[in-house]
């Protein structure tokens, strides 16, 4: 197929056709269904570098593993970009045991939250609280809490459409939660896992800890767990629950974001920037999120190569690290655009799971949407009708900072991903070849379309 | 939820306010999503009737279960319809053996088509002569052919977006490819399996039996069996191929669809029909092809009931039996309701898969497919943006014989569906709860939307 591809776009680029951008549309969509380079890079990243939390010498393994990728492309350039990044470790594996003069001992499945302290090796046995919500702490008031186990098991409100709605909804109880319930005094805080699924798996993600103030050891509990536990409360309101981890944090190390470039024919110094976030945490091998998402920008590029389109602009892969837990691979990508006084023309970030393509999220002034939401034709044929204003991805938005550019989300089918966010069903077994390459070919068309029609204004810093 | 959604119908259907509809719409999508009932019955339908094949022992529990299930909803009306059904069975355990005096022997995995003969005990060892698609049969002329095993190995085409399409121009070789090679004279066929995957499963269907003229032992192969074999081929052109199954076909036997009604109260008379098919392949749970479907089409009916949603048109639920290999259920049910002299005003079945749906696609007039066009303001807040002119789904499509009525399929996300199409793949585990909702949420919304607004004209025989 590579051969026929090849052909096919020597005979589109010579003479620039009528439509001639609808027929590399249709060439770049053509080219990612028929490959299975990125899947492939994909499996690979997930049997090797599983728990690639920032920090781990798994991590350390993604950032070569995906830098070896790009040089062997003969990209124009791969380089690294250096800066600190939290080195939080889970410890041994969590216990939660409820204690129950009427049902015995029962073990439920949690899992500390991300930046979550330790319980100390003895653990922490108290009784328990169940809220829906961190608005239910002030009407408790402090002698209600204080020396006791704050359970929130708020659920996910399914009723939504789109489940980043409903997981938004349910979220601050994880992140703000645990700090709130530790200024009323209590031991330590269970979360409800903020997942669709139901089931018995817990979800992590990162909770708020405090360098000045009291933090608590916090735990996400499984859905199943969580019912379990909120069932045998109502029958017996003085049960104990036993937990212990030994999550601690050491100090910072080195580590890198990973960056592959093509250079710009016509506007060298102009910057697209596509990327995704190389960590993961540390109990999956993070297929959906984000390894999809890396694979997925460098496919961009390999895609770009293939067919001989050569950009405009300079196009730069961008796999950020530590996105789960501060954010510094974003920060410094775009500390650094700064330093260096950069143009950016455009970027976008695929990070809600590799699932097939509904539009783009744009943040952005207005004239930018309206610019983008022109290219609307071009995507109908692939399934793609959403072109709305939104959020883009937490990497690329600290660009934001610096440029009054326009910036894209790559917009997902919705429903799956929070059955495996952050938990360790996340699994490469997951993904859909057609489903991850369709993703791929939607940016790369985006990509060319912006690059190729000159619609948006280069934003300087 | 339950008891808050019974409260929220009664406000919405005694006084009947501006955008009422849009309101009721939104109940449906909410109930849906709340709920599990659909769901958990797939998971037991999956799990105690693998492998109903029509005229199996566990397509008889299918209909038992369904009919039971049905019958405690407290429908108006829950019957069977009976007719008799194909009773083709696989016999043991298939065995495709590459022989090669350069390789030595490889078993490649196969499974015997719908309706295949038999090989005999003792097998068939033959040379093969392998070709991309029936059309090269002519090519190749009766000399190269006769005597030896023909094997058609063209994949999918990958780059249609709509795997439907791909599937479509594959198909052909599966179901007319060894009836063909017959004619030329060949001993037996090995199909490349019609699947977007490359996996080492083997996806059976239908193959073309004639009741005159020669029939010959028909295999699909995995697509990595079928890469082996075709390496070696090339390799190793004289190699031999030693094949064997002991399908045979017993005397039809009484089969039936299951029907369950809730009586329109302004129309009783006229019938709005939407159904799965209740039999799968032999060898597979059949979560997609078709439990889900028979489960949604029932879930439209609790959707009704939970909601008080009192049709003006009776609503039926069909599970449809033998769609698989001679499709006896849905030229029953058009054959009944024709000789009953019924009025139909609408029919849509799921059939493709479980997945988040896209769209509907219309097959009708011009006039029909307009009034329905007319409701896409309805759907696209839960990302259905297609309703297009096109074939509606294999059962209801009988109703096409005696009614000049709108019928109507569901359109899913069809990325995976050939992943799991008739193959033992095709398991519970691949279902989401959510996207299985959205589905049934959808033809729920449909019909009421038809009902109430009485935009299609009723049909007579």
């Amino acid at each position: 197929m590579r051969k026929a591809f090849l052909l096919f776009s020597a005979i589109l680029f010579t003479p620039v056709a009528v439509n001639a951008q609808d027929e590399v549309v249709s060439a770049i969509f053509s080219n990612a269904l028929n490959s299975d380079v990125a899947y492939e890079n994909l499996r690979t990243l997930c049997e090797t570098t599983e728990g690639r939390i920032s920090g781990s010498p798994a991590a350390a393994a993604a950032v070569e593993f995906t830098r070896q990728i790009m040089k062997n492309m003969g990209l124009d350039s791969v380089y690294l970009q250096e800066m600190m990044v939290p080195n939080w470790r889970r410890g041994e594996p969590e216990i939660a045991r409820i204690l129950s003069s009427r049902y015995g001992s029962t073990d439920i499945n949690v899992i500390a939250l991300g930046l979550s302290v330790g319980t100390g090796n003895q653990g922490i046995t108290a009784g328990v609280v169940e809220l829906r919500g961190v608005e239910e702490l002030e009407d408790l008031g402090r002698e209600a809490v204080e020396g006791r186990i704050v359970f929130f098991n708020g659920p996910v409100d399914q009723t939504h459409y789109n489940t980043f709605t409903g997981y938004s909804g349910a979220v601050g109880q994880r992140f703000h939660g645990p700090a709130l319930a530790a200024d009323y005094g209590a031991a330590a805080a269970l979360v409800r896992s903020v997942t669709t699924a139901n089931h018995d798996y817990a979800h992590t993600g990162v909770t708020r800890f405090r360098e000045e103030g009291r933090n608590i050891p916090a735990f996400a509990v499984s859905p199943v767990g969580a019912d379990i536990l909120s069932d045998m409360l109502e029958a017996d309101p003085d049960l104990k629950l036993f937990v212990r981890n030994t999550s601690h944090r050491l100090p910072d190390v080195a580590s890198f974001n990973v960056i592959g470039e093509i250079r710009g024919s016509v506007y060298p110094d102009q910057i697209i920037t596509v990327g995704g976030h190389l960590d993961s945490w540390d109990n999956s091998p993070g297929a959906h999120d984000d390894g999809a998402g890396c694979m997925q920008s460098i496919d961009v590029l390999r895609i770009f190569n293939e067919l001989g389109i050569i950009p405009r602009r300079t196009v730069r892969a961008v796999m950020f690290m530590d996105e789960e837990i501060s954010q510094r691979g974003g920060r410094k990508y775009a500390a650094e655009a700064d330093r260096k006084k950069e143009k950016h023309y455009f970027a976008i970030e695929s990070d809600r799971g590799a699932f097939t393509p509904r539009g783009f999220s744009i943040d952005g002034s207005e004239e930018q949407l309206a610019a983008i939401q022109s290219l609307s034709p071009f995507f109908e044929p692939y399934g793609i009708y959403e072109i709305f204003s939104g959020g883009s991805g937490v990497d690329i938005s600290f660009l934001r900072n610096y440029y009054d550019m326009a910036l894209a989300g790559l917009v997902t089918d919705s429903q799956r991903y929070f059955d495996y966010h952050h938990a360790a069903t996340d699994t490469f077994d997951k993904v859909n070849r057609r489903e991850m390459q369709l993703g791929s070919a939607a940016m790369a068309a985006l990509i060319y379309l912006l690059d190729h029609l000159d619609i948006l204004e280069p934003a300087d810093n």
